[in-house]
């Protein structure tokens, strides 16, 4: 089962936190997972900055930024491709939900990377719609924090292997984003993503697409939408930091062939 | 700030918790907690078979009760008084949402019982009103899960020591529960209980006042309500299953004398 390479919490090897951890007793954290390569963590300042924007929604008090990097470094070193997985957590606390004596805690861990990755953005994937709602709270929403039950849930509605990921809509019936994926469609040459106020975690991925499509599409939009407007694109990928852009050949009885936009910007973010 | 008593995890004396727990990573878990008295948890069996009643929500595979009940009589034996705190999560995974090779995990923590709580029984408590709503998802409503942020955030909007419970909306306005207790009012000598079927926590307590009370109300509802409903109450109170029922005797400037219904069932529960 327990297929990773190493663990730092707070900056020890170890394989074990604290049973009083607020992350494993409420979800009380917040983390990012990201690539690795030559050894280093990519993207590792814009990484490590939404990291501790997250940590600031849920007024979470981040270590040192120099020492987190120093950590992650240490532990990528001589890795020549892997995952990084970094939690932030508020540490071990009193029974109750209030944090009164927080001593925040940091879980680096490093995993290999998962296989077919290359694949799946050349050949594109098959998806699926999940039943699975996400729930509204704008307090929370894009925040990439440890309460993640509803995907958990997602992700258990299917054992086929033949499905990468699976869609997830809002309980509004808005379209949002794939379980461990943020979503973008194609349609007359406009790139549209859904609107991530209400729920949903906006991706590092997902936010370097939004800056860089302007250079390569008419018009970049963040909206509200719908199955009807997935069925009705041109194009559609799926995007995260450690599987890259996936294009989605597949949902249902629904089949895209693989358009221009996806392969410009995965060609945008392999030279760069 | 670590005022545990006791740790067990999967029958074992320790401190620590796999850091590949999904119970960390995802909030993949469930809860309880419960009072202990003479060396003995109080309503052992039913709150057992909530614990598993929510476990099978999530499609938690449970130990074996008899194992467990055995841990729990270990752990609480010679304790006259304390919390027994019940976490069970789906036990370390590898990397991603779905869990498709779990090895479930126990966690059994023995606290202290927090001073106070018959003060606040007898006396009744100051409540607050929380800005943080509760998101609406009928999949995980009711369900004592881990996934607890929104509890956490609601519970660190005050500090003030006076106040000893937060009252929460959900984001349609309704009014659900209190950071860590179910809400009833008294309405001309009707019992209500906010209606959990989209969100909220399904307390034993609550269950437990629920078969109770017909004996003692001229009616007993699980309505929607709102602020405007515990504005017109003749009687207020939460309960939790640590704490029991204390009641609300003040709410900002709305405040109320301890009334009939709420001693009564007081009462019924001191006996039983």
């Amino acid at each position: 089962v327990t297929e990773v390479l190493r663990i730092l919490v707070n900056g020890i090897e170890t394989q074990q936190v604290s049973a009083l951890d607020r992350g494993l007793h409420y979800g009380d954290g917040v983390f990012r997972s990201l690539r690795v390569e030559q050894g280093r963590p990519c993207d590792w300042s814009r990484q490590v900055r939404r990291l501790y924007e997250d940590a600031a929604r849920i007024g979470l008090t981040t270590p040192d930024v120099n020492t987190l990097t120093a950590q992650a470094e240490t532990l990528c070193s001589g890795h020549s491709t892997a995952v990084l997985k970094l939690i932030l957590t508020r540490g071990p606390g009193a029974r109750g939900y209030g944090s009164f004596h927080e001593a925040p805690c940091s879980v680096l861990l490093l995993y290999p990377m998962p296989e077919f990755a290359d694949i799946q953005r050349q050949d594109g994937i098959q998806a699926r719609i999940c039943e699975t709602r996400l729930s509204l709270n704008a307090r929370l929403a894009g925040v990439k924090h440890l309460n993640r039950l509803e995907q958990v849930l997602a992700r258990n509605e299917w054992d086929d292997a033949h499905i990468k990921e699976g869609l997830m809509l809002d309980t509004d019936d808005h379209l949002i984003e794939g379980v461990s994926s943020n979503l973008f469609l194609v349609r007359d040459g406009e790139l549209l993503t859904p609107d991530l106020s209400l729920c949903g975690v906006a991706g590092v991925t997902r936010e370097m697409i939004l800056e860089a499509a302007p250079a390569y599409t008419k018009a970049v939009q963040i909206s509200i939408l719908s199955l009807t407007d997935i069925n009705r694109a041109d194009e559609c990928f799926v995007c995260n930091s450690v599987m890259g852009i996936r294009p989605i050949t597949q949902l249902g009885d629904r089949r895209w062939s693989i358009g221009p936009v996806t392969r410009t910007l995965q060609r945008h973010f392999e030279k760069s």
